[in-house]
């Protein structure tokens, strides 16, 4: 069996690395990993794997190279800086695979590098190949992204605008949650259980809730590395990110404090650091029931105005927006919103061979109504809800352009604050 | 001389109030001051002034009565409850000036409230009145406020948009420049004599420059609650008010960190706490000259995005555009960009009457141009700029909203992200 499968170097064992490359393992490939960090590689080893001591050693011979390194410096590095780099060490007409998220126009730019290094006999792959994905991964999670060296990264890019933002609302919430005094454990259920979950908000919870917002799972650094290529390139391209960029200010404002190690749902901590410092406040929910569905209706808002800002953005880089949502849906970009208002957002934008997605889910007032009560909570006991805040006044910037013929507003017309 | 002045009784001797007062006195009045706060009583005193314990003994034989309070909700009290509240205890026909930030809805409700509890006779202002505002401040600032009862206090919240901004601006600017690496005090000075330039800058900088963030002139609870008075009649009229809000975020961050009783100069700490506790960075701005220029771009942008969103605002609120521009240039609120672009703006949301506006200084994509070059350093430094980031998206938008046919963009077009 293992005869077939072909040898693998794993350039990048942290968070997301550490786990493909022991799947691989798992499923009979030898796989040799480097990575900086030398407990790691005990760790790889003590999963079967195999490791190096540089890069260059770590791809002799392997016809397949997976760099899943933090950032374009790193995979610069790794791949071309100095003696121990991977790339002159590959053999002729070997598979590189990068699968961190960077820009677009990084990827752009190794291709011409390898091309000016002589080493154009390399095939450079911006996601993951079809046979190394499949078992990396659920098969039923594989994506083609179409559009050539770059595509596959603006894919990325545009589910990390879900990401970044539905990450930081998992801690907004539960913020809000505290200075609502609400039970934080059952506050959690109810949102898993409602139209305000998203995946995000699942997985980062119990960390949340973690005395030591433990394990820590994917660093604070890590989330704020992908806000910055999102906001830098829709910067570039004139685009408006304002969930992103919010979110981004906050994600500074953590790694100021120090908290760029820790967990990103370690966050919680901005939200909730203020109860009981500010003065007197009172709040006018007064049952436990009350209090919850503010809680879910500040995850809908942000959840919906995320879902807007992810689909108009995926618009203006051309991608596909049919395998976007489908993409997105299915891994941790994945929210109850999303999946509601998703298909007719893409109807919205679309320009040509649009699909009548239709309205699905609550109305834009329904939404926009229990956003509003949840910022008006939010206000009376002095809680920061900086997304939530940013949702609400971007659903009444699409209320204040939307064309005076229009129908009654659905929910997911607030794609149209972006643009046509 | 003062045998024709008459006596005043004033109630509320803070940070405003009390230089209102001890002005009057210095004028000849016989000023009868109240306040809950003793030593403050004694101040007063010293100054030449007549104290009283409760608010009914201040005002007893007084035909003006001037309530100078932080908030409604403790002009209520002062007026209104209890054995020793002033209403009860004022002559037929005396005069309550209710000169404190308070929403156009409380006004109203309290001339009923007047009038239910038998003093209809009482008249409420909601502005300085004429004569005595005469004598507190500069004669050139009085305005007579047209709209009755409620549109003084509506004229002072639209005012407020600039304030709430322009403060948190400035703490923003000096952060900025900290991580720039610049001579904060040079940077200071640089601004006051820039197009970059606030009332506020000028009036804060110092303070926010001092070691102990000193004298106390204005805690920031003081402009967060009026903050929170514009960004609720806000939601209330479904007006979006996104660059109040994310200042709002910002003081209920400060004010939860237990910077409430300081003065607000003092939330520079809030942006330049990071610096050297962000992991590896480096800007690519090089002379002084150059890091100058990006502090002052981000003023601008935010000035003009302010100024947007005020002018925006009294348009939806049916405010006197006019009155509103020349009363804001004038005073605490004013901006070198309000100046320059204040008339295009009124021109593009007056619906009758306009005298047009002529475009005035510098065009969008020069503003904007700087505002990104300001932004791209920061995120390079992983400064937190809340509301530069925030004035960034809202021009994106606005030309995302502007009409094919529309000629080049010019600096005052931004205020039609609000609608129109």
């Amino acid at each position: 069996m293992a005869s077939s499968k072909p040898d693998i170097a794993f350039i990048g064992l942290g968070a997301m690395g550490f786990g493909m490359a022991t799947n691989l393992v798992k499923q009979g490939y030898k796989v040799t990993g480097f990575d900086v960090w030398g407990p790691t590689l005990e760790r790889f080893q003590a999963e079967g794997g195999l490791t190096a001591t540089t890069p260059a050693e770590a791809v002799k011979g392997k016809d397949y190279c997976v760099c899943m390194v933090a950032t374009a410096q790193q995979a610069q590095a790794v791949l071309l800086e100095g003696e121990s780099a991977a790339v002159p060490a590959l053999p002729q007409g070997a598979a590189v695979l990068l699968c961190s998220t960077v820009p677009c126009s990084y990827v752009q730019d190794l291709e011409r590098q390898l091309a000016a290094a002589g080493r154009g006999d390399l095939q450079l792959v911006d996601a993951p190949a079809r046979f190394l994905l499949q078992e990396m991964s659920d098969p039923a999670k594989l994506y083609i992204v179409a559009g050539g060296i770059g595509a596959g990264s603006n894919m990325k890019m545009v589910h990390q605008v879900l990401a970044a933002n539905q990450i930081l609302a998992t801690s907004e919430a539960l913020g809000f949650a505290a200075h609502l005094g609400l039970d934080l454990k059952k506050a959690a259920d109810t949102v898993v259980g409602s139209q305000g979950k998203s995946w995000m908000f699942e997985h980062r919870s119990p960390r949340a809730l973690h005395p030591e917002f433990q394990p820590i799972a994917s660093a604070t650094t890590i989330i704020l590395k992908d806000t910055g290529i999102i906001t830098a390139e829709a910067r570039r391209a004139g685009f408006p990110t304002p969930m992103t960029s919010a979110a981004e200010q906050v994600y500074f404002a953590g790694v100021g404090r120090g908290y760029g190690p820790d967990d990103d749902s370690s966050l919680v901590r901005l939200y909730w650091e203020g109860k009981g410092k500010v003065g007197p406040v009172a709040g006018t929910a007064q049952t436990e029931e009350e209090k919850l569905a503010l809680v879910v209706g500040l995850l809908k808002g942000i959840h919906l105005c995320s879902a807007g800002e992810c689909i108009a953005f995926a618009a203006r880089l051309g991608l596909d927006l049919d395998q976007v949502f489908e993409l997105c849906i299915n891994a941790a970009g994945g929210s109850a919103m999303l999946e509601a208002v998703g298909p007719e957002m893409m109807s919205l934008v679309k320009t040509t061979g649009a699909a009548a997605g239709a309205p699905a889910g609550d109305s834009l007032d329904k939404v926009v109504g229990e956003l509003q009560d949840a910022v008006d909570e939010a206000q009376r006991l002095k809680a920061p809800i900086f997304l939530g805040s940013q949702a609400l006044n971007l659903t009444r910037l699409a209320m204040a352009h939307r064309p005076k013929t229009a129908a009654a507003a659905t929910a997911g017309m607030v794609v149209k604050v972006w643009g046509s």
